[in-house]
């Protein structure tokens, strides 16, 4: 199995609900630093799991979708704890639709097997979430 | 798949029985930074995967009970290389225990599915240890 | 020249004025990854700069004061943007204020001569500021 | 399941062949920082995963094989784009002949099960390649 | 002192001469991680050290004259070896003919003092040149 | 002003006499990931700070001298606190003194002038020591 990640970066604000949050039920916010995994089982014909660069291109767009928000007023998360793994699988969801569009190129709609996306919170804390394509 | 991780650290003194361990044969030491990942198939009502201020706290305790200790002189370890690999075992099981015992919630032990320990003990070299709740 | 450095982190929400700020302008958040680093010339009677665990709680003890909070509806940074930059400044300063008040002991309120403040607000981009005591 | 890591780096020029590959297609080269994984069920007589030691020093022979080389001269490349997740699997491969040949050890040879090597190419992109012994 | 740091990377093929070098005298390649952090007394009208999006802007446009290319055949360097240090040394001198250029905002050109830059070439290596402005 | 860091690891165990110290007055252990940076005004004759090869063997030859050790049992170190910002000194003196024997090349024992020594202790705690040569 080969598999090629990329990293990129979010800045959003949010708050939670529920007791067990403590603090964080404040209004504060999170750099997310966000790695998403693609995976296969073979090569394409140039060699690459994916063009990385359509790769990171296609990421920026997701991550562009929620950056510099507060999750808070976004009415798809209405009701909704924006945990660092709620988000992972936003965004694993989100590249999935896009490598099933094509946005990875042909190759990789049929090729790719698997996403993954992690969000580092800090030096001491992340989150993932993986599946199937 | 969702997964969180926390990191701690450990600082503990021992040494190895066979030659195979040159040098570390000698009573030496090693801080270990500790990556424990805990593993489930949805998300709680919360939104979570677990309280990561109870697992953060639950592996703070774990390590506690061999922080600043010379493991040579823990009687349970007596006869065993307390090897990076096997630390990762020694940890990771008592987190198991710990989610069976409900100290991450009751949530955490019906809900949770697999943990997972990492022990860096340098910049160049890591071992993990992965099992079943 | 002796230091040592302690690391926290610190999650906040806000938002800046000025077109210089782009998307940024809204309201978003942040994790700072805060690194607190104290110098002096010589050591003290235990061989240290300063007693790393009252380093590590008054340091966490000046992020707890911004931690969690919309850094916007506080009224001491009314009409300032709460740039990383001034961010590190404002935990600097209080890191001394500490220090002369003597909550790191009496041998590094005399023996420190200066404190340096960094916070990572991704993997790529920091900002530091750096004061004599 | 255990595993244990060591990490070496790799210093190569190479280029790439096919528009996909942009200004990559002109001579260029690239540190990989490489991670190497030994899986298994169960620990050996020594409580370990594999003599760290044979471990490291294999991988730095077959690191050493390629290390400071214009890939696009080395025959065996000929046609090829040696692209990261393509260098992951050669890497691996290479391991695994030296697991089955003995190198690290007879107990390795008999009870490692698995072999995964990641790539680092740079602080935001990796790729990795995994395969059974 | 304030600073502001921000980070990208360069890959590049290359060779030394000289016996020194040992097998660097091949042509081999490197991707360096490139840090270059702007320092002044005091922050701008905008609370700033300097606008970070032209910083990493700048930064990203100096890195691109020499990105994907083999050293040896530029004929600014013929002659050179274009070690770490030195490589460190051309883009700080690359920037810092940018801040007077005034490409960094006319605050900074004014305001900013120094600039460094921290190639690191693996994870176990990295070479830095600061100068005044 | 140019630099050149590389980075090594030391693996020890000892304890610290001082109440201050908490329950690191047990006989514990760390892992210290070791900087060495070497600095001087101008490049020599091969464009180099110093020959990265001959620092790495001299700062793995000091290093060698205290690894897989007990340092209560050092002579040397009796009576006295072995801290993180000890050990730097330690480390940076002992380099100082190879510099000018020349175990770095006679260029490296003239033209440097600074060297500076990081132990990090843990991913959250690291002291340095800087001197003049």
């Amino acid at each position: 199995m080969f598999s090629v990640t990329v990293r990129e970066h979010l800045m959003i604000a949010h708050s939670f609900q529920g007791e067990v949050f403590g603090p964080a039920q404040r209004l504060h916010g999170a750099t997310y630093v966000v790695d998403a995994t693609f995976r296969r089982a073979g090569l394409d014909a140039d060699g690459l799991v994916v063009d990385i660069a359509l790769a990171a291109a296609e990421l920026a767009a997701v991550i562009g979708e929620l950056n510099y928000r507060n999750l808070d007023e976004v009415s798809e998360f209405a009701g909704i704890n924006t945990s660092t793994e709620f988000l992972a699988k936003v965004i694993a969801d989100r590249l999935a639709d896009g490598i099933r569009a094509g946005r990875l190129g042909e190759g990789a709609a049929q090729g790719l097997s698997q996403v993954a996306v992690t969000l580092h919170e800090s030096h001491i804390a992340w989150a993932s979430y993986e599946r199937d394509l």
